[in-house]
């Protein structure tokens, strides 16, 4: 099992060729964002801005969502702490499997957690059967889409039926649309002006390839829960390098449909080579895929010097699962090769 | 007032010539923490180590402490917040005037806050009355020294008793030492494996000019304290730049010295010409000096594009304090000339 429970833990392995577990974007970072942060270093001597201002408003411009319906924090990961802690839901409702940091922040915050299965002969996918999970005991929701680990994006009816439901019973409805850049699904933060229950999280950490220096934020026209998630924690949450980065970032202008052709041509390529090999591979709209196998993969993989992500650690799944990322060709490329030697 | 109740707030300013409000190393960042920043851009790609294991080796050589004794954060502000999060206390005795965060941070975790009020008449100097205050009730402590915003140290005899007088009701002694490495004082580093109630909190915020930057550490030789506070939060808080620029100042050898030769030389200097204008300035160890002042200074400064901090949101001063941090000669002339010409 990994040292934290998620993929991406390189520092834990010695000799990885190529890193599977972690799904960020495969064209790295882009080379605005990176002399951004180069012409900023004298900059980082002094407090971040604790309003982030610049930022504010150029990821304002970005989402063509209103300033003051946008906070920042240190990574997604970080928001969704905060939101836990601000709000402190007696009752929160998680589905399984799903990304495992909801339900740990929540259980922080002293909630109980309340699951909803997804079904595997549906290829896990949302229903309609979540609304019917969404009682009046419900005080947050989390759902993920496209979801963590298994790719399936929520259609977009269905999200705003489940916030009409979160609305009736006064709950949050929290949606990570953190891969969501990644698909051509729409978003749902169209919807936010009308269901103020509604919280859209995202992160610059895998469409732009900034994971190392943590920036998230969420989008939410309810000034009460903007105004909670602000004031918890640190004023000095988002660091000088986040924001010089995320400003470089949302200036760009065909970085992410230049990235949603590469992974819609990369996952195709993968899902066939994989299925061709006899793996069970879920139907995903994200860049990383999700794989049922009873040999222990993981550690078949270690050997070539390539890094997959068990899902021994997801709710509901077990050591038979595995979530590999959608990178580049050559390194798609080299799976599909080890793979082959391995399962031979 | 400050939008957010601290100094540094240039971004709500124009024309800021000279940024008293902050008190960070007049040397700035050293040019080798900037190098390791420069170089490793392409590493913020991925997530960073959630062990930060090569940086908990740097800060262990640095202090000369058990890498196991070591927990990081966000900032040292990051590490209280968790600290108050993961013991939750019920009583929390703070003093006054001081670093008005852990107060904010015991409040957010729904602690009762217990307030130590220090003497003016004693240059606000902690004295053995504060043992009084350790009574059975009280379930954590936050010192500090140089204390903020005073620059008063507290003997190293008063700490140990204080640890003693903690470890003896079974409560947590925080001790923020985070501007003790300008001063000539002893850290009670020390003590923290004969007191395991004892939290050292340090940051690379201020010695090292990283405030953008966010980094900070705890010392502390309690297993189950470093497991809470380590498992609090998001395992993503310590950013990649924050690990490569950490790294990279635990290796300096005179920078620390080289500081405190110069703010030794520029407090006097800057004490001495406060003085002769007529201000009360209490006295210091510090990089910063605590003024009295009936004129309100600030707003007079800013005029001269010179930002200073109003103690007005410190618990027991009022928009009379002033505190000024002591910068290099050019800067601290600066700001003597525009107060002589504002006070003519």
């Amino acid at each position: 099992m990994d040292s934290h429970g998620h993929g991406g833990d390189i520092f834990a392995y010695e000799n990885i060729r190529y890193d599977f577990s972690v799904n960020i974007n495969p064209l790295g970072m882009p080379e605005s964002v990176k002399r951004a942060v180069a012409a900023h270093i004298s900059d980082f001597e002094t407090y971040p801005d604790t309003k982030y201002r610049a930022l504010r408003a150029a990821i304002s411009d970005m989402e063509q969502q209103n300033a003051s319906h946008i906070v920042c924090g240190n990574g997604a990961a970080d928001l969704i702490y905060r939101l836990c802690q601000s709000i402190k839901p007696e009752n929160v409702l998680v589905c399984a499997p799903s990304f495992s940091e909801y339900e740990r922040a929540a259980a922080q915050a002293g909630a109980n957690i309340l699951v909803h299965r997804l079904a595997e002969d549906n290829g896990f996918c949302l229903t309609d059967n979540i609304l019917g999970d969404i009682t009046e005991d419900i005080n947050m929701v989390f759902l993920c889409s496209p979801n963590n680990p298994t790719g399936a994006v929520i259609p977009f009816e269905l999200i705003e039926k489940a916030a009409g439901k979160a609305a009736e019973n006064n709950a949050l409805l929290v949606l990570d649309e953190c891969f969501l850049d990644f698909t051509d699904a729409k978003s749902a933060k169209s919807l936010i002006l009308t269901y103020g229950n509604l919280v859209i999280l995202k992160a610059f950490t895998k469409i732009f390839a900034m994971a190392g220096l943590r920036l998230g934020y969420i989008l939410c026209s309810d000034s009460d829960v903007l105004e909670k998630v602000d004031l918890t924690g640190q004023c000095w949450s988002v660091s000088a390098p986040a924001q010089y980065a995320g400003i470089a970032a949302c200036k760009l202008s065909d970085f992410v449909s230049r990235t949603r052709e590469l992974i819609s041509r990369e996952r195709s390529f993968l899902t066939r080579g994989l299925r061709s090999l006899g793996l069970t591979v879920f139907s995903s709209n994200a860049n990383f895929l999700l794989l049922r196998c009873a040999l222990p993969l993981k550690e078949m993989l270690l050997e070539k010097g390539i890094l997959i992500r068990s899902c021994l650690n997801f709710r509901s799944l077990d050591d038979s699962y595995f979530r590999v990322a959608v990178k580049a060709r050559e390194a798609n490329t080299a799976l599909l090769d080890a793979l082959g030697e391995v399962l031979r």
